[in-house]
């Protein structure tokens, strides 16, 4: 990590502060609704679209914070760091923007989209097995080799600041909501969005959204201790990491709650997103959807902002797009 | 017809109005840019988002300024059309503004999730042969027995006028653009884009884009004459319709120039815009950024805005979403 900033240091005045670093090289994303999903879930939803962000996920708002908080002195060696897609991406684009160069841990079988859209920014590419431990060896030792900071995708506090800027500029769009939900991977977003909560709209629940088949942290929540290393096994490829041992804290201390979701459940929500907002998700964005769906009870009537988390899907996998048909 | 406005009637003012009275009815649809597109192009390109429009098309303009244009007396029996899709989920839902009835003709072999989508809007729906001649007697069959104003897709002054207001939102944002480019089918869209981008910034020149398997329009221009009937090979489903006589004469006047794409182009161009602007955009839609990509060097380095027409994908065709996978 660039530096050990304590996770108490993550206030809302991290955020401020990441939010005017990034403005003007990170998009104020648009906040969409759709009638017809309000009549089917009996609530008023409000999409924040970081599919729409710059390398289509929220991940650049983290990384551009991390890039442009390094001293000139550090930042010239680059950055490093092992990702299995958006992260890699948004750190490539974000090094690009100081002219700075950009290394990137991918794990072999990670989404072939992503680690195009990697290469395309510009990135150096180095492969490694796909365990956490192979990954943050390979990492490591390019750090050693060149001297670039390391930019963890969910740990570093400066990454954790910038995807707060999300639910800070979400809020000031929409105002108080009495629901606010994001997926959990590793836990950027989640902490982000739920310290810029407290900060601005303190009666908005803050929820997390993780895949039954990757259910770690809601597994350490309800033990109150982070759980070992698991084999997932869901599509959302974006949330398959085990929670930071600092993000778990966070949502500890924070009272996050976490609501688990299948992926029959996901899909059917993307489908739901492709078709009635027009939107192109991926699978760890519209889990937010098909959470609210599964306790569309407990929301009725509520005013629910949803974080979309990100629109890299692998077009490739959609026969119906060849031109051959 | 409701009235027989003559087309030399459909000029900015009729616009003009047509803005106020879908205002607060039909959305203000974003505008959106990608880089990555732009780069790859060599131009500046600008994305009108009607895929976000109510009904997800632009035909909800046309048709919400046609059923609130209507009087009173005429209104309360409703309103009739015939239509493979989108015009008449549009009209459905403009009826249902309006709290009046709405009848819809489908012909045959219409793509199933657009006549959901008619019907869900509350619409009455008669099926017919998939030929104009079959469609034209059954819509004229409904309005003699119910008395329904016939609200026709694309000839209808109101409706041309209703679809005018894209380009002039469109270019209230932008500013002056080198280059505005729409579909074509029956031409109520790029006749009332033609009309309004003429009032609003005379310097820019109005492209229409065509499928080479319905290249009517591009024939009937090259003519001087409005060519007869055909039988359409695309899979723009939009943009099958022989384009209409009224819609052919302002094409004429104003000069519009078409560009003829193959659904190769088409699809590549739709994948384009899936991946990079994190849009469901449905064939008719991409077909402008293909005319586009390929007439490259001719565009190079200019300000062009380009009409995303709509996003009524039938998700059906895509496997990959399917939670048996």
């Amino acid at each position: 990590m660039p530096d050990s900033m304590p996770a108490s240091s993550i206030d809302f005045s991290a955020i401020e502060q990441a939010a005017a670093r990034i403005d003007g090289r990170a998009h104020v994303t648009p906040v969409l609704r759709s009638r017809s999903i309000d009549t089917l879930v009996g609530a008023e939803l409000w999409f924040k679209c970081e599919n729409l962000q710059r390398v289509g996920a929220f991940k650049f708002r983290g990384a551009c914070n991390a890039v442009w908080s390094l001293a000139e002195s550090l930042a010239r060696n680059g950055v490093v760091t092992h990702s299995s897609g958006n992260h890699g991406a948004a750190l490539a684009l974000a090094a690009r923007t100081r002219d700075i160069p950009a290394h990137v841990v991918v794990p072999e079988g990670a989404v072939r989209s992503k680690v195009e859209a990697i290469e395309a920014y510009g990135a150096i590419v180095h492969r490694c097995a796909p365990s956490i431990i192979a990954r943050e060896q390979a990492a490591e030792s390019v750090r050693q080799t060149t001297g670039a900071s390391l930019v963890h995708p969910y740990t570093d506090p400066a990454v954790i600041a910038g995807q707060g800027t999300v639910a800070r500029e979400f809020l000031a769009e929409t105002g108080p909501l009495d629901v606010l939900i994001a997926p959990v991977g590793g836990g950027g977003l989640i902490c982000g969005t739920a310290i810029a909560s407290a900060a601005i709209s303190p009666g908005t629940r803050v929820l997390a959204a993780e895949p039954s088949g990757a259910a770690d942290t809601w597994q350490s929540l309800r033990n109150g201790a982070r759980v070992g290393p698991f084999v997932p096994a869901t599509i959302c490829d974006g949330l398959r990491t085990l929670v930071g041992e600092i993000n778990f804290a966070i949502l500890s201390a924070q009272g996050v709650e976490v609501l688990t979701v299948d992926d029959a459940e996901t899909i059917a929500a993307m489908r739901l997103i492709w078709q009635r907002l027009k939107l192109v998700v991926e699978p760890s964005a519209a889990i937010v959807l098909a959470a609210i769906l599964k306790h569309r009870e407990r929301f009725a009537e509520l005013r629910i902002g949803l974080i979309l988390s990100g629109g890299n899907v692998d077009l490739d996998a959609l026969p119906w797009l060849e031109p051959a048909r």
